[in-house]
């Protein structure tokens, strides 16, 4: 069914799948806690920059890999058949420790910022992270409970809002990468700097992979929640595809 | 059929959606040209500081607005009956134009960094830019040219390539937004900076919130192209709708 060969290789199954995209996961958790311990100081809880480091590191914990773990949940053909009660509680907890973690390195960072002086909601990057946080705190408020009735047009909504809060996200990814900790920018090429700026130095390789890999995960996500084939086969969206069986 | 209130609010037929989407280009295009203008300086082709300020200017006017018109030139309900010739035209004039731009907007900060001694290639901006750029050359290199037949491989892949680049896109938007020009980076807060810098001004709110018009272009034009009801009715690309009309 797949014609082109890149969509050919990339057409596992959604399990297989499962297991790539938790490794990925797994890989930028690590990556991105080994760059803040490694490069950028450690951790603290003191306000000091090393209380940043938290920022970074819960941000790609809880709003990119247990976020995206939440949104696919309801593809996994498991949950399409028998009761439904324990997929609810795993999307919930998933979606509840996303949440969890971003409030929490929104406090890392705001910390950060008071105890520093550093005026707070200033770049894009912080408008559109507030944003984005509020919107999920939305999703995550207008859930039912387990054993409360969907109501359709909360679904409808809900089920739409992970690649709509995507391009935002990634925007703010992006600028939150040029700047970390927004004091020092040492990623950035210096025009009076040492020697060592002349040279992209490791830390700089790091830290492009690292973004690189999340947004690999982030494509990975949207693709896996667009494609139709993995999509609940009585999905009543309006944007899913529907065959009229009746008629046949 | 649209549930939501949102969605019905935004449910415009195609071609007024293509004059308010007309609209905001022209208003990214007029903000991003008065940023560098009234804030960064003017612009100049002598290497300086104002050399590089054709690089957000071009690659928003080529890379966001025209290349997103490119996109949607087969939306447009006239292209689908009738002869496809001058649509193909129109489709290749917009690509090439944006490729155009893009290729500017690339030599002018390459121009810059290199009259300044500033390493290029050293961001995950410029690495993602330059991978978006080769991208879309592969795509005006494999279009085929108007007359041609269009290969249903060459179809599905540049019809599927505008929304699998959009994210790495934002990201690079993203970092390239925190330091324009990467010698100063006005817009970031500072810890020991001058007062000025305690209180939001002018240039930040202006360019963040050209940032969000520059995101809400790019977020239509993604949603205009995902939207099953503006789809071409025969494609024949696997994520599309296909209902099996000969067996009704």
């Amino acid at each position: 069914r797949s014609h082109h060969p890149v969509a050919e290789m990339l057409d596992l199954p959604f399990l297989p799948f499962c297991v790539l995209l938790g490794g990925l996961g797994f890989v930028c958790v690590a990556f991105v806690s080994a760059w803040c311990q490694h490069w950028r100081g450690g951790f603290a809880l003191d306000g000091s920059a090393q209380t940043f480091n938290w920022h970074p590191v819960l941000m790609v914990t809880g709003m990119v890999v247990l976020y995206g773990a939440a949104a696919l949940v309801y593809r996994l053909p498991s949950t399409w058949s028998g009761p439904k009660l324990p997929w609810k509680v795993l999307h919930g907890a998933l979606a509840l420790a996303a949440f969890g973690l971003a409030v929490l390195g929104l406090a890392a960072v705001f910390r950060f910022h008071n105890d520093h002086g550093t005026p707070n909601m200033y770049s894009l990057h912080s408008w559109l992270g507030l944003a984005t946080v509020l919107l999920f705190s939305c999703q995550v408020g207008a859930a039912p409970l387990p054993g409360e009735a969907e109501p359709p047009q909360a679904a409808a909504t809900a089920r739409s809002s992970p690649p709509a809060a995507a391009p935002p996200g990634c925007v703010g990814l992006g600028e939150g990468w040029a700047h970390p900790g927004k004091l020092s920018a040492p990623l950035l090429p210096r025009k009076n700097g040492t020697t060592e700026y002349k040279r992209l130095p490791a830390e700089a390789v790091f830290a492009n992979t690292l973004g690189l890999l999340i947004l690999l995960f982030g494509v990975l996500v949207l693709g896996a929640l667009a494609r139709p084939s993995w999509k609940r086969p009585d999905a009543d969206s309006p944007d899913s595809c529907q065959v009229p069986a009746p008629l046949r």
